[in-house]
């Protein structure tokens, strides 16, 4: 690594005052403040800027007179193109692909006729950090996502990685600001729970009792558990104790000599406690009347990841008014396809004095917001994806971000399916069953061509929070469903009539003391009110085109 | 619940028309924007409004000719005074704290001389939701924090909950919003890891295990596993099959004769196997060699809920730059004090191509930052802290986001705590201890009376990622502390030299095999890096002065 002053780290020796921020520091630029959405900043040229990145491609030049350099920060999809001279710093270090360089230089205006519509001359290379070309494990040759995702450490530094993470964040600060403008208050529901709201079968479990076990069987192999002769031989010593207390007593003798013998006695009783409590101990997970005793364990019962904050963020719709959740939620499902993760991220609106109308509302303008914010902050690395992903992918934004959204009821969608001629489902329709995926597909796509919401839907089918309809057979929930993914968003009315939601609970077979704190809501100063879930990484496939869930969120479940 | 066309959720029945957005659909008003911060919107006096809410306190009066309803809906401190009229609606299902209302009318200047300054004439309640004043639990008599916290579900009713809940929503905003400016990308890292950076005693582990041997329980008593006679009845089918093959091979038989016993063959094996795999399923939680085996868990090995995000978010600040983390993290620690919970919110940044001045530029100016937006944003519920926590909640507000922070090193700090003499530490201080919480506060809240940076920490009490400092003997480290609660954040600059970082690792006790792909980002193209972390919940605490993080987080956690 080359050494400068400017970035020799501080010691313990160095006075203290030369910590102190200092105006005049030169922080580096970056790249995309020079070259990002394609255009040249130019009130940067003619100065001198300090830039750090990695080498994408790099070439000797004028036999080994100076050095380009195709220079990415990760700030945007562009390079800059960096020259070096060999009186700067040796060219051979430079420039393998993946080599890091902080360089600083002019910022100028290249000859005419040349690609490139800006490009820095480096007279300081203030560090490098070289890449080994014969080990480098992401070479100029474009590699498969497939090939990536067994490298999640480095891949960040390929291009569509890269673009990815962006169009990602860009995504998550579009979320906030929605609903910012829209008066939501950011709210953080628990990750570990303990109720288990969808059966626990697709949920993972928190636990403490095997980093307990193992201690605990350590613990007993330095210091095993007493014998039975030892507790035996403290039985004795307790007995005796009593009994000299019992004697001094009768013999009234000094309160002194009592409150000695007493302390000597309760000395007895509190070893041979403690013996017992050792020699109850049984290596292994607790167990009690067959079963796994999770009283033993970190929360004193069982605990699992949550699979959705809707139940405890409607604890603050009901007091705050309109609030969401954006957070990880987990599935347990050992289902390897392309669309499921173990972990993934999901945003949760929930909306007091709401129904289903207002829910659909919200649904749709979030999903504008969203594809519009894109197209007006990310149009570089959308162009990216166009070219080489999904060539619909920004005409895809443009549709949803301008066209109403189509409403129409389950039973109109299913009628409207039914009289289809022209494609064979696989799947059967008909009413009172889910819509699969590929009905979803051609009530968007082909059907209507635009976004459509599907509302008031068989409440067989759907989960017992969802809001009764007049009708008695409907429950007020409603999907919006969008090319390319089909169901984008779930959502729904809540029923927040108690007597309602009681037989809802019920008649699903559920048990009602774990909703206890959930049917309260609705015993004092119930609203109504309604929400959604957006799947984060979904959003994100949906407008960048990727088709594998593993290749839109930074590290794919571990398994 | 008082019913109203406006109000009635969709059905099946009506005609999808009517479910697409209109413009005239009155949304209710937020009580924020009529008398938020304390002042009135001049521009809604005279309008028809809609509010909903729930009443804080209500009264007949006028020998119940009319009600005054103190009315909140969470969106800010204040409530609005809504009066009805006993032709409007029956008032005695009004007035008691706790019932929800959603209410029409004009907005109106009071008479003079009234002490609000404006109010509701309700002429339509669309909608109520009673609260049974006999068994509310959130009566109008002040109640304690510590009580607060066994109705989780209602206590953001409260006063100081929401209060609480809306300055740390608005803290999560000014978190994004002030990455943003600087340049940082949000990235999630993974919630479940397989990585145990700091010693598996205080992480939970994560696992289906549990709910894996169950469903095997249930099977084998459905199905029970089979027999060894039915095993050798088996093995012998096999057997013959085979030889039947082989004979009739050996006659040279035809073709379709010799395919037909092969599949016989095939098929004898298959149910074999199959019964050999259900022989050898052991009910309880799969050991192997005498140990539980994990290969059999849900991602093929242990799986931990991470402590920090900082290793993994390295990975994306040496590939798009500058990246935060902003997510949950978990700590399995039987401490219960004021200040631990087994979950909270952490933020991350990881700065590329910076060493520890930077680091600590950025801890300076992301906790100005938030004070200042706090100032900017949140001054009536601060002023409410003030009245009713922490006098002096808003000048410390003030103080750190005006006052440059003081920087000094860890020796220096250790010097001057040495030669105190007014104040007796409980914990002694010398060179090459880690500093107590009363030596942070002392340092920040005596000495210097400003936040203070201590950096450049003896490496023997710093992490193994800490970068090695010139002396060899303390690490680039830095802690920033401010007044009410000591330590904010810790940060450093990382070890970016790949045989400093093994050596680090090594001399840790740690084994250099799970730190493979941590190396390998100092491998190739390694860059100087820095970053910090900030505690969500104490940034939480030291803004409102409340003392038990519990009363912080919305959900605390679960034990």
């Amino acid at each position: 690594m080359a050494g400068d002053d400017a970035a020799t780290p501080p010691t313990a020796e160095m006075p203290s005052a030369s910590l102190n921020p200092s105006p005049e520091r030169r922080r580096r630029e970056c790249i995309a403040s020079i070259v990002g959405r394609g255009a040249v900043s130019d009130e940067l040229i003619g100065k001198r800027i300090r830039v750090g990145g990695w080498v994408k491609t790099g070439r000797e030049q004028g036999k080994g007179a100076f050095a380009f350099l195709e220079l990415n920060d990760g700030s945007c999809l562009s390079n800059l193109q960096v020259i070096v001279n060999a009186s700067v710093f040796p060219l051979a270090q430079l420039v393998h692909t993946g080599t890091s360089v902080l360089v600083e230089g002019e910022l100028k205006k290249p000859p005419e006729g040349v690609k490139q519509r800006v490009e820095l001359h480096a007279d300081r290379v203030l560090e490098d950090g070289p890449a080994d070309p014969s080990s480098y494990p992401i070479p100029k040759t474009r590699l498969t996502l497939e090939f990536l995702r067994d490298i999640v450490h480095l891949r960040p530094r390929t291009n569509t990685i890269s673009a990815i993470a962006r169009i990602r964040d860009e995504l998550a600060y579009a979320t906030h600001t929605f609903f910012r403008e829209n008066g939501f208050r950011y709210v953080h529901t628990p990750i570990i729970t303990t109720s288990d709201c969808e059966g626990a079968g697709e949920m993972f479990q928190v636990t403490t009792l095997f980093s307990d076990a193992e201690k605990l069987e350590k613990d007993l192999k330095n210091n095993p558990s007493p014998s039975e002769s030892e507790i035996e031989d403290a039985k004795l010593l307790v007995k005796k104790n009593g009994e000299d207390v019992a004697h001094l007593k009768s013999l009234k003798a000094r309160k002194e000599e009592i409150s000695a013998s007493v302390l000597k006695l309760n000395k007895a009783k509190e070893s041979l406690a403690k013996l017992e409590e050792r020699f109850n101990l049984k290596p292994g997970i607790p167990q009690k009347d067959g079963k796994i005793d999770y009283s033993r364990d970190f929360f004193g019962r069982q605990a699992f990841l949550t699979v959705s904050g809707q139940l405890q963020v409607e604890t603050h719709a009901c007091a705050v008014g309109n609030v969401y959740t954006f957070g990880p939620t987990f599935r347990a499902e050992h289902s390897h396809t392309s669309r499921h993760l173990a972990e993934f991220w999901m945003i949760e609106p929930e909306i007091a004095f709401a129904d289903l109308e207002d829910d659909m509302y919200y649904a749709e303008e979030y999903v504008k917001f969203l594809c519009r914010w894109l197209l007006d902050h990310c149009i570089e690395d959308m162009e990216f994806m166009v070219k080489n992903y999904d060539k619909s992918a920004i005409d895809r934004l443009k549709l949803v971000s301008s066209e109403p959204f189509k409403r129409i009821s389950y039973t109109e969608a299913v009628e409207l399916l039914c009289s289809v001629t022209d494609k064979k489902f696989e799947n059967k329709v008909e009413w009172g069953v889910d819509l699969a995926s590929e009905h979803e597909r051609y009530l968007t796509e082909v059907i209507f061509k635009r976004p459509v919401i599907v509302y008031n839907y068989p409440k067989e089918i759907k989960a017992f929070y969802m809001r009764l309809n007049d009708d008695k057979k409907t429950v007020a929930a409603m999907d919006v469903l969008v090319p390319k993914v089909g169901e984008l968003i779930g959502g729904s009315q809540r029923e927040e009539r108690y007597d309602a939601l009681v037989e809802r609970i019920t008649s699903a077979g559920l048990p009602l003391e774990p909703y206890h704190w959930y049917l309260v809501l609705r015993k004092f100063g119930t609203v109504k009110h309604c929400g959604f879930g957006l799947g984060f990484e979904r959003m994100i496939m949906f407008a960048t085109g990727i088709d594998n869930i593993r290749d839109v969120i930074p590290f794919p479940s571990v398994s």
